[in-house]
């Protein structure tokens, strides 16, 4: 850093940004729906990066992954079909394959060339998901594909970016939404979105979203880690049928693991679990003040 | 940050820095010791910067003092006699004071400098603790002072900056040091040391400071937090003679804030202690893999 | 620049800024008219910067401000009465109260803190001339002064911040304020502007400047210089009743200088004024260009 | 520069960087001399960086390419052989067979990697020039070759690097490699050479290269012109052994390069040619000031 080179600049908020050396620049361009780049940055390593925000990174993809997959598999008493929303790296996918009980997964992504370019430039992100016969890729609207369908699914996974204005993501973060992927839930289903940050003066979006979802369903579980590559912590919530994540004991969560899942994780055990779960006394101050119901009239959009 | 203006770069890594709108110098300038800076910035608000690091930032440094300061407190059955190396802000001290039980705090900071700043430019981190007549405030060498008291200590408190190359800080990272802190503690008695970063790429110090003080006490626990205001989660580590931070329960925990605690805290409960020693996998990985005993003969450093 | 610290970003154009180590805040702030911050910077030294723009620098204020004023005063048979729009630093003051003819000087600023500012911090700019008994300075409009007077001028000098949008500097880059300067103008006068970069892609403001001037003027000559704190070169024009300052010999100017002058200059001379008027080939080629007059109705606005 | 995104950061002087939006990487990697870029940024456009020092840019390598070659061309009463150290994008090549007289150049650069990514991604800059029958390109050290070659020239242009310690060149920017080029020049031979930044406080290199000329050539002339893309002034020296460029009238100037240039050139011409002799006063002070003198016992290095 100290000497002339090539940098990413993020801006986090418009008070504050991550300036990282920039390695090697392996794609750069526009899709029909958001500008992509595919970098490899001295801090992070390979980095996604859609519409300039950072969405997975080398050094610490693991974390974002099994934080978004594995509470929900492992309280799940045998996942066997799951939906993804998104998730074009494959990592989603990888994770929800790891599963033995996993029969069949329908991963719905709007954008085909951010798919075949993670296949091509990020392959150690999917780990051969991509070629598991068990999972079935669309290309195409996940809200539309998600009316049409009368599937219905133990594990729904909802993979997308930050809902940006102007952005196609908007409308995956609303009440309208998450009643529809009540109404594709088998009986003791689950459903996760990731849900924004949960930085002390960002937490808007992860209150608001657990707030909408718990108009909708039984119960929500807001829970959340620290992601370096996203420069804070970020949030995740967890919406059930009446199962708590947070009644599995570390033992529990251990065994379940040995048993279901092929191979060990790196971040996610039972542990782990206990952590993630347990956020800090401001933070759920900031969930109980919250208030705000997004819909279709009234969306959100983060900056 | 969009547009001209006064900004503060932090460099958290050699390949990686933090950028924010820099919005007041209220002080900068040189000790004896150490390059000081009071700054606010847009993000963090106002900062107390030594030798160029980020100590202690309004918007969070309620989350690093609590981190720091109650988990001992409130562990110890009953904390009277307490010893703080640096503090300069006054906040870990206005944390030990707000426990009924306290009769008498020694704080032993190198900068009267620093203290005085902090005094004058940051009265809202101290909240008077320095005005409280359990505190006793002594400008000189720690190492100096533990070696010719003879007094002991129901909970010494370690809240000095990072062992930086020819700073002052790096002899009270030792398994010497830890060794007389040993020495000055009561039958019960816990120490907790700031560790630095629990970064995946600099875990290092953190996992080294771990295993040095668990060659010298029978009991050592890591934890850690999410800090904004340092770009990274940090660590701690928690040393007894016995006492087990991991035993209490939630509920036990919450009964003692509520006897023992003046006022309410912003971050700490019992929810919020269960994830702070909830350590991710991969960072207990590290910790368990950590061979290195840090001495005089063999100091660390950090960059 | 290497490590940890406070700078100072400026946006030079969309695409490229220049940012610098900051060493001191002297004053921040914002006026009715615009935002001011006095600051010094490792690389520029002492800087006045008005709404995110560096105006002048201890480094080379004595290149912009020579530059603006001694060509015009020199090229003049006698300069005795001058006028100057802004200078709210009084660097352009003190270089025309450098030569011995001029008897009056009226200097009209619209903003009365940014002069009382740079009075207090940077009386090194000024050196004594707001003591000079030939200064009249008038805190208000510089328009609707030149309106109301009916005071004539040798030399009138407009030393004003780029017309940004939204500022109050708009009014007087239009051909109606040149129609007006030339009504103000003693026969042999000579009206002087600082114009904005000529960096080869933002040109637009120098080339239509100087174009709308020659709509107004029998004579007009645009010149420039380098000026290390603008990060650009600064172009200036110079328009004349039908004095030409590219007939002057570089001795004339030495002998001029020498008789009528009190001290040397740093930059200015009959070499120097020599390079300022021999405009590179491309940059008079895009002055051949240019067909935008400025007006009231069709202002100019830079970003 | 508002958003995230790529930037190409380069640091100027240890107080002042340029920031530059990065649009391309096209080449990025290491040669057996140096560390070699090819980037386009926002800014400048296609930018060839050597060892992280911007070389040229598309947006003002004419500049920078006429400025170092066009004034010793013209000058000379008739130049027919001419000789180039370094020059690896064949601007330099491109703008000295740009002259009809010219029968044979011999181009000699160390970097036969550099040569060819600069043909390959860069083919604008030489436009044809490495195609010419007249051009011998020699891969070796231009010192050896001129040590052991016995042909002399009408015109030498040293267009190398400035001299960075463990860099290649700086054995080419002493007293001993100058009395070598003296006595490879034919009788009304010129040498010119790059002499690093005139920017106020940058001034030594360009200097110590002016004086050490002075102690072998007899006639001397430093000139300079502002190169946006370096962000800086930028200055050179030319030699000669009795020619004097300041000689010329701008309409002998005009004429020679109608008679003798192939096209039209873009910034070089009569007037042109006066500004760029037109040293301003302070520069010439410091030029005057010099008693340094360069040699191999006493190298420079510039940081």
């Amino acid at each position: 850093m100290e000497t002339s080179g090539k940098r990413f600049w993020e801006q986090i908020t418009p008070n504050q940004a991550t300036v990282s050396t920039l390695k090697r620049v392996l794609f750069s361009g526009k899709t029909q729906y958001q500008s992509v780049e595919i970098i490899e940055t001295g801090s992070f390593g390979l980095t996604l990066v859609l519409d300039g925000k950072t969405q997975s990174a080398a050094i610490d993809e693991f974390v974002y992954h099994e934080t978004l997959v594995q509470p929900a598999m492992v309280l799940h008493p045998r996942p066997e079909v799951v939906f993804i929303a998104g998730g074009g790296e494959g990592a989603t996918a990888r994770e929800v394959l790891s599963h033995h009980s996993v029969r069949r997964v329908v991963m719905v992504d709007i954008d085909s060339q951010v798919v075949e370019l993670c296949k091509k430039y990020m392959p150690d992100f999917s780990r051969g998901a991509y070629d598991d016969p068990r999972l079935e890729l669309r290309i195409e609207d996940a809200l539309a594909y998600l009316h049409q369908t009368e599937e219905s699914y133990d594990v729904v996974v909802i993979d997308i970016p930050d809902p940006l204005e102007g952005g196609p993501a908007y409308r995956l973060y609303t009440q309208e939404f998450y009643q529809l992927l009540k109404r594709r839930l088998k009986p003791q289903g689950i459903v996760v979105v990731q849900a924004g940050p949960t930085a002390i003066t960002e937490v808007q979006c992860f209150s608001a979203v657990n707030k909408t979802l718990s108009t909708v369903f039984p119960k929500v579980f807001g829970y959340h880690t620290h992601m370096a590559s996203f420069s804070a912590t970020w949030g995740f919530a967890m919406a059930t049928l009446g199962l708590d994540p947070t009644g599995l004991s570390i033992q529990e969560i251990d065994q379940r693991l040995a048993q279901r899942v092929k191979g060990s994780r790196r971040f996610y055990d039972g542990i782990t679990h206990q952590g993630l779960f347990a956020l800090p006394k401001h933070l759920r101050d900031s969930l109980a003040r919250e208030s705000r119901v997004i819909s279709e009239g009234a969306p959100l959009f983060v900056v």
